[in-house]
């Protein structure tokens, strides 16, 4: 059968099935930490400083003067939102982030919004990495130019294989080229930062061009037009902030004290991100960069427009003025940042399932999404979210620039519902704190959060009015879509689980039909039938009786002949069908039966085959499976499935006894 | 549900279902029995002197003068096959044809044979009667030039939907068209005839082109090439014999003295299809017709290459010379000739379905394809064979030159098979009769069937010589791989009779298992497990236990708690899953019950859920449907699937009720 194939097919690319219990337990020191939950963070200054100034270039390259300022307010932002965040962190220290949060004090609705914000914004996270990754490995290797979609579905396979197989999380591991990324970028800050001061700088790849501004800015940044212009480009560089929150779904993998050091951590994480940030700037500034969205129509060479330039990312070209082009240095520069951004892709692989696990466990969504699969990664929220982040990259083209203009409003959102939530949780704490000192250390603290909801929302507005046509309201769109569907499962499930409850004065649960009636159904007089004869019987059935359909093929006279000669202690019905509807007859007959007494009940006995091969299951069962759809239709009913198994189906007989043994025997060997 | 959906499309697209006693018993008299079984065979008049004239302009112009004689030689060939053909129809009284003949005298795989290469051969009469009623609707209305492709396809779901509704053929019906082509192209001879005689015929438009000959021919028909030349236009010429066979599929529709009736009708048959082509071809002479396979290349006027030329059909270009061009009379040929070819398919829609029953019942094909569907129909062959026709249209784009080259090889195949059939037979009489005017007689007719068995036999090698590499091979190609299907299938249900069947000494044949132990699935303390229980608890099973699985999402303490509080009185009994595999622990247990003795059986009763919607099915059922699918796999188990009909179900069950109760009350109307 093709669940075996396909068994095998999954052993191979992911291996043995791993144990609950193999769940790690492992409490992280604050070095390791760190590297674990800042890729994501991180990686945002490999296109945070990018979109900023490919932004500005809309308004000529006098615009870039003001890039260091809209750096230093991406940099009290996340002041800002860190110095909150800390709070998130040292009163919900069981983990679950901002949708725990939302959901205790703002209540379902709210947790299904941030919810869906999240959602959506994992899966532009993996969008916007990995296509920034690949834009990195064709800086590295020109020859690559141009295929640069291809290489980003190539590296979502990638991650999605690595997490199905859910390699465990090792901070270790992680560790490594986390370090080696703040390294590089640190020496080609402080390298840089030396040669800016001595006057001793090179010139980035680009800094001989000019920049062509659009029509709408040929007198530089103006009025209303330069100031909205300006708040676009801040709303690029709040990319900055993603990541942020992976340290709030963290905090029971600390080594306690968890609450501070995890705050800590948040801490040194929002001071890297803003060095580096301001520094990339800066540099870029002093080795001229400059970075625009489409090359070939906004860049000029002495008047002419150039033709055969690949436009680098910002952190390449910075590396190339600084270091050499093709030195040692300058390719570990790139190798390890698009390490970094391939492993913010996986932090979101393992955000997302984990967050559409915690949904599914409070039936926001299906069910199917809440378990772990046989390598205790959660599969299906794991397939989805490669599917999506897939399709994105595939439509888009791999687009950065298309893609930061969806990016971040969830993130915002959360934030803003997140803040919102975490001041109402202080005003309840204050309604219960009677002791002065703790009153005002709790107001205190309520006081940061609520200014960071006014701040952070004032910044999703930002955001929203600044993208929303150029491509907001496709992530906007998405996450309605999807909170209208985590309304409609939700509501569906609590519906039928009060349809389906105990009534409350429920005194004998079990209540036994008053008669029992056993139907048998026989197609020929074979093993099967007899088998299922031989089951029906040992039910002690207060009736029983073997029914044949009398369709075209079957030869219920033959069958009646050798019934008698048999000798058969059961009676045959044949049921007359003369619309050649096989179920029908089957059918009106129960319903016939089921009319005597509303107390009846009745049992129809189906013989079915297993078969060995795909194929073979097209030769067979077919009216069977399609009589116990119908039967199910009818109340009172109850479908007995007799399965006999054909030889071929041997091999797939002894290959689930297997299974199931050898999993058996491992389980047996671990202490419980 | 879905399947409540699909049923109102059918029923609004195909109407009501119908009784199997409505199966017509109408008994057809020669009149209307010709026109019946005679679309196929007279419809080949409308291509296949087209496709001789087509094959011999590649030798040029000239070479038409060789085109009587070809005719000549096809008709000579029918009168053989006709002669050989009534002695078939009068052996063979019950119909069933030629898979009937070589079935009975040749044997099973030889009877796979005729059915492989009739099918084949039906597919092929479709696709190549409906580009050809294609190229007739675009030859009157030259706008639809271009567009033959989809006309074809259209054409083909048109007789498809026709067929699925079942208008069950009616003699009366398809006697008017069939009669009005017989009498316009009957006219069109005649007055063309007359025409010629008295030297008055007009010419046909494309009578002043000249033809340009193939390279290899320059020098007209000589030697090797010329005769293989010839050769290949009387294969082309041969597919005026298809369709003769379906007088032989018919003879029980034939009123009495049947066989006798049947004969003549073959006669009166194969008479009027020789006049037809004979004079088709002498016409085309008279008129000047050109016809050739690429216009665009192969005709020039005046040396010039021909722009904006439509190439019409041979039958059009006469019927406007000796009519006129746009006249009634010319349109009048042209519609019904259109609509006999439209006729033709029809009949291959009849035969296909038919002979793939007669295939299924033998055995040799799946058992889906075995039952009429509600309108009596063989509803899964009809549709198979629409499928098939499609994509050979769509593939070759509806290019009758192209299929034609396919065609034929499989009712030669049939042809030659038979007639050695009918010698097998006529010698088996002899082995059997001592009557020596009787043996002397049947000798007679043995030396018929040998001598044509002999002609087909060559005409099959020939056409197979000329054509192969021409796209004969994709018809053998496809004649083959459907033999190794049908030998495969026919072997493997041989081999599933011979395990099931009861063994000889077959005493007691209900055998009783010793125990039985009864499972209950339980996932939460809700009515439907309450149902389970009670319904198990009625069977009286020698043992009784809940159980439920220990997997993340099911909180079996609150569970245990709640069965402890309600005093159910059966065991619940808890199931570790170490590797969160729902299914692996209850098969771990049932494989360990049924290891105590080898006569004890398991019955596992799982609660399943009836939903109204087929997106209410995407969220529930599915560790029930994947744990049912597994048990199958162990021995001495049968699965009792317990329906609960939530709610919303309601309308889905209900009607399905009605449907049971509207057709039992029309069922019991009828008089049985």
């Amino acid at each position: 059968m093709s669940g075996l194939t396909s068994t095998s097919l999954k052993r191979a690319l992911l291996g043995r099935a791993f144990a609950t219990e193999d769940l790690s337990r492992e409490r992280l020191p604050k070095r390791l930490a760190l590297p674990t939950f800042a890729s994501d963070a991180l990686s945002a200054v490999a296109y945070a400083p990018d979109e900023i100034l490919l932004t500005l270039a809309i308004a000529g390259v006098t615009a870039y003067t003001v890039s260091p300022w809209v750096a230093l307010a991406v940099v009290a932002l996340m002041a800002v939102v860190v110095t909150a965040n800390r709070h998130n962190v040292q009163e919900y220290p069981d983990g679950g982030g901002d949708y725990r949060v939302v959901q205790d004090n703002l209540g379902q609705r709210a947790g299904r919004a941030v919810g869906a914000a999240l959602l959506v914004d994992y899966v532009l996270t993996v969008a916007v990495a990995i296509s920034q990754a690949a834009n990195y490995a064709s800086g590295g290797l020109p020859f690559l130019h141009g295929w640069e979609p291809w290489i980003a579905i190539g590296l979502i396979v990638l991650v999605t294989l690595v997490n199905l197989r859910g390699v465990r999380e090792s901070g270790r591991a992680l560790a490594v080229p986390v370090y080696l990324f703040m390294g590089s970028l640190g020496l080609l800050l402080l390298a840089g930062g030396v040669q800016a001061l001595t006057g001793q700088i090179g010139a980035a790849p680009s800094a001989g061009l000019e920049i062509v501004p659009d029509a709408a800015f040929d007198q530089g940044l103006t009025a209303l037009g330069g100031a909205f212009l300006v708040l676009r480009a801040f709303s690029s560089g709040c990319a900055a902030l993603t990541g942020v929150e992976a340290v709030g779904n963290g905090v029971p993998s600390f080594r306690p004290p968890k609450s501070r050091n995890a705050a800590t951590t948040l801490v040194i994480l929002g001071a890297l991100s803003s060095v580096f940030i301001l520094g990339i700037i800066l540099l870029a500034g002093a080795t001229g960069v400059r970075y625009v969205a489409d090359p070939a129509t906004q860049l000029t060479r002495e008047g002419a427009p150039v033709v055969d330039y690949q436009q680098i990312p910002v952190i390449a070209q910075i590396a190339q003025a600084v270091f050499a082009p093709a030195s040692p240095l300058f390719y570990l520069v790139l190798i390890s940042t698009g390490v970094v951004l391939f492993l913010a892709a996986n932090t979101a692989f393992n955000g997302f399932p984990n967050l559409a696990s915690a949904l599914a466990r409070s039936r926001h969504l299906p069910r199917q999404l809440r378990l772990r699969g046989d390598r205790l990664a959660y599969s299906n929220g794991i397939l989805m979210l490669s599917l999506a982040s897939i399709v994105l990259v595939w439509v888009t083209g791999a687009d950065v620039s298309l893609l930061i203009q969806m990016y971040i409003v969830g993130v915002f959102v959360s934030f803003s519902l997140a803040q919102l939530g975490m001041t109402i949780h202080f005003t309840r704490q204050l309604r219960v704190t009677t002791d002065g000192a703790q009153r005002r250390r709790i107001a205190r603290r309520r006081v940061v959060n609520a200014f960071a909801f006014v701040v952070v929302t004032v910044v999703l507005v930002i955001v929203l009015l600044t993208r929303f046509l150029q491509g907001a309201w496709v992530a906007v769109l998405a996450m309605v879509l999807l909170w209208l569907l985590m309304t409609a499962v939700s509501s569906h499930y609590r519906r039928v689980r009060a349809e389906l409850a105990l009534p409350a004065d429920q005194v004998d649960p079990v209540s036994l039909p008053s008669r029992s009636h056993a139907l048998v159904l026989v197609a020929s007089l074979d093993r099967p039938t007899m088998r299922a004869l031989a089951v029906a019987s040992a039910t002690r059935p207060t009736t029983i009786e073997a029914i044949i359909v009398d369709d075209e093929d079957v030869d219920w006279r033959a069958v009646a002949d050798r019934w008698r000669d048999l000798d058969v202690q059961i009676p045959l019905r044949i049921l007359y069908a003369p619309y050649r509807q096989f179920s029908a007859p089957v059918l009106a007959h129960v319903m016939n039966l089921l009319s005597r007494s509303p107390r009846d009940e009745v049992v129809v006995y189906i013989p079915e085959f297993l078969v060995g091969h795909w194929w073979e299951a097209l030769l067979h069962n077919h009216s069977a499976r399609r009589l116990r759809a119908r039967l199910e239709h009818l109340p009172r009913v109850v479908v007995a499935t007799v399965p006999w198994q054909l030889g071929s189906a041997q091999e797939a007989m002894d290959q689930v006894q297997d299974e199931v043994r050898s999993l058996a025997l491992r389980g047996r060997g671990r202490a419980r």
